[in-house]
């Protein structure tokens, strides 16, 4: 049984850069990996500790370089503007996002790393949200959401930042697990109320 | 001014163990340095990085063996039950908070972190609160408080598990630096609204 649990278990590429949020990066890829998703935290500058937005260093699992020809079940791009500036401009990253969107991959974005598929054109024309200082960049190529803290559009889902994060991450994981999954992690971490945010 | 404000600010040790909950430990770590509090991350078994509970590594900023004679106005534990097993068992941060208790210093904890307050006899008698399969461990030595999010009594403020960090290291930002800016903080994370959880 384990076999085949490892052979279905939902592969997610986390990407971090120097400048990430580290508290939407930690918060989504722990709750994908109480989740049973398996995580692969690639470095876009190489696999060397990694200062995030906030001074917490954070070493990535492998490099982005070195995960390009494995094959995921989705991406994840955590926010932090500094951080979200290096996404839009890494031809890699740009390329790597192109080839899961042909492959109709999950495309995961939060705070202002939606810049990153405006700067690769991914998913445009589809409904997005973001950071609310990023909406100015993104509402002339997609339909801009102000008034949800998630939004998914087919195989791309987004949201808006750090206060967003645990409702990202746990829809992410429904996606990706299913609800029932989603709903015990939720309770696990104590989070089974009403959840408000705006 | 600049002079001033560094003179004034408010130093908070961060103590990392392996095992730690990364989510708790990042997002009140992220909470603190956006609030202008000058947070130390303080490795219990040195200064080399550490992996956390759902296998993020993070690294400390020093040692904790280094930071003990500097001067603190409070410290932070997060939980993960094997990162709390080892705050447990660390003779030197049970040196470090009874001398912090002494000097009338913030002690917080989150989750599991609240045994290793038992462990080395902090606050006995105090209203607490931890992660809900800690509270038999607990309640004999405590007032118990298992309906409210976060429980502050005097230089005490602990709280239950990751669904409730956000509200947990807003709490401790505003001890620190005050309301103003624990609500700034806030409305940055764009966690304005009511934050009902349980």
């Amino acid at each position: 049984m384990s076999k085949n649990l490892a052979k279905m278990s939902k592969k997610i590429l986390a990407v971090l850069s120097a400048g990430s949020e580290e508290m939407e990066f930690t918060i989504t890829v722990d709750i994908l990996r109480r989740a049973g998703v398996n995580v692969t935290v690639g470095g876009l500058e190489g696999s060397d500790p990694v200062t995030c937005s906030r001074q917490v260093v954070i070493v990535p699992d492998k490099a982005l370089s070195d995960v390009s020809t494995e094959s995921f079940d989705g991406i994840f791009l955590p926010g932090g503007l500094v951080g979200a500036k290096n996404m839009c401009e890494s031809k890699p990253l740009g390329e790597l996002l192109k080839k899961l969107e042909s492959e109709g991959k999950v495309i995961a974005a939060i705070c202002a790393a939606p810049t990153a598929l405006l700067a690769h054109s991914i998913g445009l024309g589809k409904s997005i949200t973001s950071y609310p200082s990023t909406k100015d960049q993104l509402a002339g190529s997609y339909k801009y959401v102000d008034d949800q803290v998630i939004v998914q559009d087919g195989q791309l889902l987004t949201s808006r930042g750090p206060g967003t994060a645990m409702v990202f991450g746990l829809k992410l994981a429904e996606i990706l697990v299913g609800m029932e999954k989603s709903q015990e992690v939720a309770k696990g971490m104590l989070l089974n109320g009403e959840y408000k945010l705006n």
